[in-house]
């Protein structure tokens, strides 16, 4: 008999009353746990969150709620081995994946403990400013007078819930997480941990693991709504009637189909080449592409296209796929048999635009002991001739949420520029190249259709933090299709879960503000 | 024969050739111009928009840009006689109600004209960051890589098409205006001068003066829309299909039932009675009340009730309401005679939930020539029983658009608060009083369900910027039901018509982003 994951509504681990979903490895077969949340209080769950835990976490400063997620950090840190191991079952990652999920979590929560805030109730936002005779008005940021929904992904069970977690605790807002189903164990797992060692009050963060059905519905002017996932839900989401009619602010990371581009010969050189390739490989190997930030569009000058694929290929041709607990196995398995069948629907498709240039359908997978694994190999897609890759729209609009990556050749920079555009706006681009002139100049061209631009010069390709990393220090989210949204980025995360507002008064009024 | 007024697509002045809408002067009568956009190339206009003016807008600097909006500043004050001419006619005011409107919004321009920014393509957002060995993050802004569709409201056909046409302009972004149709012959005669006198680049602003049917099918990904208006319109905005499905960023100013706080007795004195008096009947009688800003909620303790309606009364009975041409009126009319209506329903709603306390509905017009006239005296309403008004959400909740506020009792200063929040978000709240620790904590407690706290204390009664006027150098609008919007605030208005990024790169690389 496997367990079944508790709730966590009103400051209660409770248990849902409907048959739930099961959990399942999906390398072994082997079922894991139970997640259920039929016939939960939410309404209850929520006012609990608004009338009690609001006005407890409200009534700390912003330092002692940052000291409140430095216990937090110690309690992961000494659970540490357990998260790893619910990794390696629920999503089938190798060890060194699961610590971008899990050890990422915890230090970007640490990098939010850490964070140094005023012991105010409140920030400011810019300067005081004359308005009229002996009037001055003073903006500042205060707390939003509501709960926070954060909806979660499935590819990052512990980073996706401590980075929206920790913003919002030390802004002093209740946070209700709906982890995805699919990797509700290790949300669940590490929640767990933190709420019964009290280091937070009770209900701080409220957790629902399974349907997310009625948790929109409750919420109301002044809430927020974070999500990451795919933009067919977001979209879904966003026209719930009660996000319009009671004004709520979203904040949304979606699909995006990142770019990688090697600047054309006369400003790049051979070490930009290789530094480009090996990102790549990262790129699609790492949790098997499934990441919102992995490079799914490889832009290279055409005279260089044969170089890159020949690279590449002989690079994923080491690559060990299979069992995760296998000691040479380097990359696991998606964390699904569905999921394993969405990528390799959208692999057909996208087949009949480009070639396969490095076909991981066909890999033999380590240690692996049925025939219906999730495991599959690197697949690497291709489109030599920059004039036909301009109009293919499936290869720029299309994301494939796996170890799927496509090389495109350009016949000159302002065409690819048109190319990365046609993704109509994405999380990260990435730029190789070893002219300083002509990085700045791409960087500022491609800035605003990206969330980050992130270039590698010679001087960094062993030193550079990798274009998939989120680093907490830059801000991550992306315009148009990528979901507009902007999480993390230093203090720059607290400002969604508080208001800006204007002062407006006399200078001995007003002075007290500072 | 009265004029038709053609619209600006494509860089061209163009006739609808459809029947269009009659405008009517509201006290006359009289037939004024013809509005129609039946049959434009909406489709052509914003690509007109994206492929010829976004390019050459782009091309100059932001100090540049500010220069062309010196330019419009210059044209509009040239021929600012014709528009208070159009302002009687159309809108009803009297000259000083026009002059807010007007000389408001050429005020506005010219504050972002003479702002003092950088002179290279993008803003910096913050200092740059170590996030690795030699490797650093920058985060700057850059203009979006799109359009903006700017649609109004009926109330400030001058400022509220300039307060957004300025910083879109000034941020390389071309905009499309959609004015009230109501309204609309002010805003076209404005934009009318500044396009014939070529200061801006042909197309920069375009101009649908009618029916705004197929304009937001138009948005892409990375363009944005910025709308003032009711909740209910905003609502049925952000409900289109396109806008979710494009992930298009929306601004919304919408309906606010902003308050003004007497505070309590120990904290105030008579002279903030007296200046939250004078403010109350100056914002129900501005414009008629047509103020976006306008106090809907007069909050005073339940000792001082009989005494702020006394004063508030006689100060009511001296307005003399009537036909705006006339030297001794006021107070113009309302908009039309179908906002009237509205306003005389919504009056009538409220009346079944607070008492009349001065009746505008029987107040003699004066040079009012037929009796359907759009003139409406000012109505004040009252609740004095605080336990009773804290339930009356009809009271809290309801905006009526025209010369109406209610006075509301309380007993103490939380009940005010919880008041207060009951609108859900406004965009401004006034206050009033002497002590300065308890305006600081009222603030404070206020802030977030707020974009403005405007403070009166007795130093500034006859220097403060008043509860309903909008300063440049503040940010305007307001959390939950006023919308979620943010305009102006000096450099923060041009944030939304720019992207965020983070450029992350070796020292060398990044020190040019300075």
């Amino acid at each position: 008999m496997i367990d079944k994951l508790q709730n966590y509504v009103s400051g209660n681990w409770v248990l849902g009353s409907g048959l739930g979903t099961v959990l399942t490895d999906p390398i072994l077969g082997s079922e894991l746990v139970t997640v259920d949340s039929y016939n939960l209080d939410i309404p209850e769950a929520f006012e609990f969150a608004r009338q009690r835990v609001k006005p407890e976490l409200g009534s700390h400063s912003f330092m002692q709620r940052a000291e409140m997620l430095s216990q937090a950090v110690k309690v992961l840190q000494a659970n540490r081995d357990k998260y790893f191991d619910i990794a390696t079952k629920n999503s089938a990652t190798v060890k060194t994946d699961s610590a971008i999920d899990i050890d990422g979590g915890i230090y970007t929560l640490n990098y939010y403990a850490k964070l140094s805030l005023t012991n105010k109730q409140y920030l400011l936002d810019g300067e005081t400013t004359k308005i009229g005779k002996e009037y001055y008005a003073k903006h500042i940021l205060t707390p939003i007078d509501g709960v926070a929904l954060c909806i979660n992904a499935f590819n990052f069970p512990s980073w996706g819930l401590w980075e929206k977690v920790a913003p919002a605790i030390l802004s002093g807002v209740p946070v209700i997480v709906k982890p995805a189903t699919v990797t509700a164990w290790l949300t669940h797992a590490m929640l767990k941990d933190v709420m019964d060692a009290k280091v937070l009050p009770a209900g701080a963060i409220s957790l629902i693991c399974g349907s997310p059905d009625g948790l929109i519905e409750q919420l109301r002017p002044n809430d927020v709504l974070s999500f990451t996932g795919s933009a067919e839900t977001a979209i879904q989401i966003k026209s719930h009637p009660n996000i319009n009619r009671s004004f709520i602010r979203c904040n949304l990371e979606t699909d995006s189909i990142n770019s990688a581009l090697l600047l054309p010969d006369e400003f790049s050189n051979d070490v930009c080449l290789q530094a480009l390739c090996t990102e790549v490989v990262r790129e699609m190997t790492v949790k098997s592409g499934q990441k919102c930030t992995a490079i799914r569009r490889v832009l290279v000058p055409a005279n260089r296209f044969e170089e890159v694929v020949s690279l590449i290929q002989s690079q994923l041709k080491k690559v060990n796929v299979g069992n995760p607990r296998h000691d040479s196995v380097t990359m696991g398995g998606l964390v699904s048999l569905k999921q394993k069948k969405y990528v390799l629907e959208g692999v057909d498709f996208l087949c009949s635009h480009a070639r396969v240039l490095f076909d991981g359908r066909d890999h033999r997978y380590i240690d692996v002991p049925g025939a219906n694994s999730s495991c599959l190999g690197p697949i690497l897609l291709g489109l030599p001739e920059g004039k036909i890759a301009l109009e293919e729209d499936a290869i720029h609009q299309t994301e494939v949420f796996g170890p799927v990556s496509t090389i495109i050749a350009y016949d000159n920079l302002i065409q690819a520029y048109q190319m990365i555009k046609r993704g109509q706006g994405s999380l990260v681009v990435s730029l190789y190249g070893d002219n300083i002139h002509q990085l700045q100049a791409t960087a500022l061209t491609l800035a605003n259709c990206h969330g980050k631009v992130h270039i590698v010069s010679p001087h960094c390709v062993s030193t550079h933090t990798g274009h998939g990393n989120v680093m907490p220090q830059s801000i991550h989210g992306g315009p148009g299709r990528a979901g507009g949204g902007q999480e993390l980025g230093a203090e720059r995360a607290l400002q969604f879960y508080h208001q800006k507002s204007v002062i407006q008064a006399h200078g001995t009024v007003l002075e007290w503000f500072q």
